[in-house]
């Protein structure tokens, strides 16, 4: 029987600050990455969603990024790379304590937002985030983009990874994905649960120009922003159930 | 032989700003009390003090303090009293990692400032910060206050407390501290050597309307804000080191 | 023809972090208190927002709060008087030239949250943010609770005040808010609509144990967190408007 | 009588992390790039400068930057070019009523660090940075490197420059500088006592390879981080009058 992994990003509401659906997404995936404090999140969310991720059987994993509430990490950032590092073990080492402290343990790790996209392609920072986990946990897993510098940097480096692929996105025909805001970007739903599936079933892609692509994935990335995506998290979770496809932690 | 520790405030330097001689007052103390970088303190600086303190064998611990960097924690703050456990959590396991990180460890907590002070007398946040302690490392000892509402609180949740004293500050007869900028609130250097000495070999001090007060003190607290302090946390090394007594960390 | 001003908060978005429904709310006031981005907002959403309320011929306000955006400036801060004052004439300083860049004016200033509760009682606090608006901004009115100290301390330093009173919460008999929480704090929306139209049109309030209170008030406040409050909010001017009031700025 | 500007970044305390020798620098310049909180300063402290630069006679300039405090302000970050525009509008709003407030005015601004170093190579932030300063304020001048990107485009825009160079740093034949860190980057006291004396009654340089160079230059930048910056600030000051150089704002 083929089986997945469905991940997302929770735990980013800030204070007075909604972010998100955390309680429908959390009964979608099998593993929550938990923001940090950084680009979102706060103690008081992050400590709760261990907690209910506990709950629900639900693998957590720690979402570092870039010190930038204000742009909610996204933004490129030309950090120095020895602060990148700490920056990434203290963001790490937090979660991980919230996590203990409700009994739950952080299993894996996965850079947020304008972090994770630099580190796919950005050898120095991709090897300044592979040194802290080295250096604070290295049995615990890095979650990234199959096929990136960081996947490669990562294993060079003696670490486990565990390569992600998305059911929402186009990808080009060398396994890049489309950029937002242009054609092929984003799937519609029925064609992001194909896509999921196929993922699952087969480890290939349809990219936008039609070539057919190989991606291997353990684990497929929802999201939970806005309504539109809680509900295609449901489908897509729905949809790979019905194909025999069974979701479960990689954990 | 008489022993005691000393214990001094560090890793309080954030981003390009520098606080404190930090170089010098480790080479005083026996403890540091590493901030956690909510009311001072980066992950860079702080995991360069765990290194140094690590090299000079004084014991870590944390010091976790009110999320108020502009205030430098030293401000009140009517905190949501689940919100402060869940921070005090946050900080204490953030150093922690760092300390794991480089082959060290976190043997006390200390709070800062503001929350020091708070939890000396309020018996609601000093109910939150025991049972942070409680749920992140109830091994772990916290420094507070001799005599103070935290000290029982702690004792009474189960914490072990080590009790600090203050060589360069005045005592009131009943035990709490003289306020700043009121007579007989710091001591002259004589004084402070002198204080430190009758801590560590009596357990007692004078208050300033001369009554002989019992202090039950594991540890005295030294400053390193400007060159005066430094050198007067010298002073009291030296001091205490000619009466015989023997500068050790409790831990 | 009896009239009366209504506000709210406005541009209390952060970043990547929606805040209330901005949209909605400006239909129904004739006054925005639009947040400075200390306890609240960004320089990105506070433009935008008297953009908008230049649009619609809503009355635009600073609204400076703590320097809190973790706890959204709803917690007591035991402030430095001097760098309270500071922090308000900043605030208020940057939203003026926000408004100024696009054409409009900032014509009244309220404080928020934890500062607007605090100044309510406490004359230190008061006398700070005076001073802020007596160096900065003289010329501005003051929107404040009606009968609060912070009414009494404005005026003697010279300034205007705008009393400002609430629908949707219960008042006692001393004319001071009913604590949320506790019995009779929060109206029904009938109720809300009633004591909106008693306040327009008598100056009067009926206190929860009974009492008729007299409460000048040139405005109302109006909240916007939740589609309740929206709901709400558009009820009470429509009541008003039924009632023959006239909804206008006092400015 | 040949004359030039001095000016220096001031103003870049942060709650209680004092940087830079204010009062030493004060007395070299007649220009003060006041820091508006975003990289660094606060209300208190850029108030208080505003004052004291005041009673100087020293000109007042805004200082804006990026909104990154850990980073002082320094690293490239990928800003959305409206909410850059928007951020320099509050910034610059906010220091114009902090020294309104004390009786002085802001007459010029100059961006900092980073977003200093963006502009004078990239068109888009450069844009961006103009046109905040079109729609706040379009009467003052904008500070820029000579020959940047950012002095065309402010240029362009209908804005007035005030262009700079630097006594301290070395220059590449092509006008740009040479990087800290590599050979003939930064100059000793003497040869950059003798750099400012040219520039000033030249308007030339000589280039590391020994090319003469024009740089129209209305001002010179002078630091004051470290007590050998403020050493040399008072040298070239010093050694300017005594070359008959007028040290005199160009405001």
């Amino acid at each position: 029987m083929p089986r997945i992994d469905l991940n997302s990003d929770l735990g980013e509401s800030f204070g007075n600050y909604t972010f998100g659906d955390d309680a429908a997404v959390l009964a979608s995936v099998s593993s929550a990455n938990v923001a940090c404090g950084f680009h979102g999140g706060d103690p008081h969310g992050i400590r709760t969603t261990c907690r209910k991720a506990l709950e629900l059987g639900v693998t957590i994993g720690a979402h570092p990024g870039y010190r930038d509430l204000p742009g909610f990490g996204r933004r490129f950032i030309d950090y120095d790379l020895d602060e990148l590092t700490d920056e990434v073990i203290y963001q790490v080492g937090a979660v991980q304590a919230m996590a203990r402290s409700v009994g739950a343990e952080v299993r894996y790790v996965k850079p947020h937002g304008g972090l994770y996209n630099t580190i796919a392609v950005n050898e120095e920072q991709a090897g300044a985030v592979a040194r802290a986990l080295s250096e604070l946990a290295p049995e615990l897993p890095l979650m990234v983009l199959s096929g990136s510098v960081i996947e490669r940097v990562a294993r060079e480096a003696g670490l486990r990874t565990v390569a992600e692929a998305f059911a929402d996105r186009g990808y080009q025909a060398d396994g890049t994905l489309v950029k937002r805001g242009t054609p092929g970007a984003i799937h519609t739903p029925e064609a992001a649960v194909a896509q999921a599936v196929r993922i699952a079933t087969e480890g290939r892609i349809t990219a936008v120009d039609g070539t057919d692509l190989e991606v291997a994935a353990d684990s497929i990335c929802l999201h939970g922003d806005n309504p539109a995506a809680v509900r295609l998290a449901g489908e897509i979770r729905a949809g790979l159930e019905a194909a025999g496809v069974e979701i479960r932690s990689f954990a």
